[in-house]
């Protein structure tokens, strides 16, 4: 197989195909300036977020292309640098980083194109099969990534779970292995929680003509999130439901299909799951969407926007 | 297959994946301000350039993805005639755009992945195969880029074939049934003109670790540019040799198989092909590459930059 240094790099190819695309641009997404990231942290968040969008489809890892648009002053070092940290997030997913284009740029530009694989279609699970009765399950724990940015914002102090909220700010982790599982144990629908759960699950229920009602009071909460959202003067649940880049992944399934799917989580070996909410019919007239429930009553949210 | 809305896009797969990423930003590879450009022709010229390199591997057309990176002041109506611009090439072509990206950015930035496929891997041609011996060609004419652009920047005055080399600027032609062609005739390495011949043909050589000697009395030169480039005051060849985007293909093939190219081209049924030179033994001691030869004698160029 031809890697860099050729017109296009060649890979073998699978029955199915699954790609995506991202881009970061500093001073939108990210402030490599303030500090607090380093070129190889930028560089290992622009890929985790890309192949993340794969693990919500159950596609197996694959490649990903790199676009760097560097601006002056932004050296050669920091401009590998910023590479190496791709490749080490990259090599813990068993993906290949084969291509990619350095162009100047007014700022720092990182596009990414993540390619996955799978053995059939029926395979890959997108976000619009979502089933009146379903249950809605995230994995792992919400809030991390959003309560580690205020800590490295200033925002609020540092405490015994600092290094773990700032690791998901700073190490996105795709989940491969729990998206493939989950997909096998017969997932309708899937998405990993980039834009923050209440966005997300909106954008399922609206693909799948559903309402996904979200009880907010059983979120799985990352250790160090109460701490912050104390901090903060707002309940932990906000935290977790309204910011964004956790990369966990919101599925629904059939109740049937509940032990199924934890058993297959706990086979793959990554994280779990929690339950947090089921599909219903979409309210006559209304559109279909999310609905965040706390005691039975609808609570609003602002909206998040990817900004760190 | 999934397209545009879900995390990722999914498309059936091939045996064999090229996949081909370019970047281009305003101010470094165009200036969209000074008018000679829409943003439609910005985008055709961006797909146009992605796709050239997966039709110089001999590729067949597949897919494309987007990333666009809009500065405020450019607004939706502009970025959808960018998109527009380049699914009107993609149509043309025989390619999907399945996806993209779009955020905020300082600069106008474009960001291609273009996926083509093939039945195996042998059916790709690198550049990195040349033998000594090998015959030198090129497809269609050269130089009609650099002399549009000398044109659309006002260096040279609009003459009757103004049409043709300006079209070469604003709307490149991936070479894919010449591509194919060539990979199946036989060639042992392929190149796209994108940075001009002198410095495409010097890649070729140094991959395959030959001397590509170019008669520049053979080149095909593009109708009009003789006029512009004596305008500039420059040789006809030195438009053709050292201005780049004319993305045509440059391969390199046996003595033996001059024919069967030949015909091969002709049943395809695009442009045809001119023999410009061979290759032989590098010099011992002396680095592989070019040796650009006037009338026997080795011609030194000024390098070529991306920009317009």
């Amino acid at each position: 197989m031809r890697g860099i240094g050729d017109d296009a790099a060649v890979v073998r190819g699978r029955a199915v195909c699954a790609t995506s695309v991202d881009a970061m641009v500093e001073g939108v997404h990210f402030r490599l300036r303030a500090g607090w990231a380093t070129p190889a942290q930028v560089g290992a968040r622009a890929l985790g977020g890309a192949l993340s969008d794969l693990a919500a489809m159950g596609a197996d890892p694959g490649e990903a292309y790199l676009v760097l648009g560097l601006p002056q002053g932004f050296g050669e070092a920091q401009a590998l640098e910023l590479v190496r940290g791709a490749q080490q997030l990259a090599q813990g997913v068993g993906v290949a980083i084969l291509g990619g284009d350095v162009v100047s740029a007014p700022a720092l530009t990182i596009s990414v194109t993540a390619v996955g694989w799978a053995e059939d279609e029926q395979a890959l699970i997108g976000r619009d099969g979502a089933q009146v009765g379903d249950l809605v399950g995230v994995t792992g724990a919400l809030g991390g990534a959003g309560a580690g940015l205020a800590v490295l914002e200033g925002r609020a102090t540092r405490g015994p779970h600092t290094g773990i909220i700032v690791d998901r700010v700073l190490h996105p982790t795709p989940r491969f292995a729990e998206g493939k599982a989950l997909a096998q144990a017969g997932a309708h629908a899937m998405i990993d929680l980039s834009d923050g759960l209440a966005t997300d699950a909106e954008h399922v229920g609206r693909a799948s003509g559903v309402r996904l009602e979200i009880d907010l009071s059983a979120l799985p909460i990352e250790r160090g999130v109460a701490e912050v959202a104390g901090e903060l003067g707002e309940p932990p649940w906000h935290l977790a439901a309204a910011s964004g880049e956790d990369y966990e992944l919101c599925v629904c399934v059939a109740p049937a299909d509940r032990s199924s799917v934890e058993r297959a989580l706990r086979v793959a070996g990554g994280v779990g799951i929690t339950w947090i909410g089921k599909a219903t019919q979409a309210d006559p007239g209304a559109a279909p969407g999310v609905a965040l429930l706390e005691d039975g009553r609808e609570r609003e949210l602002e909206g998040f926007e990817h900004r760190w």
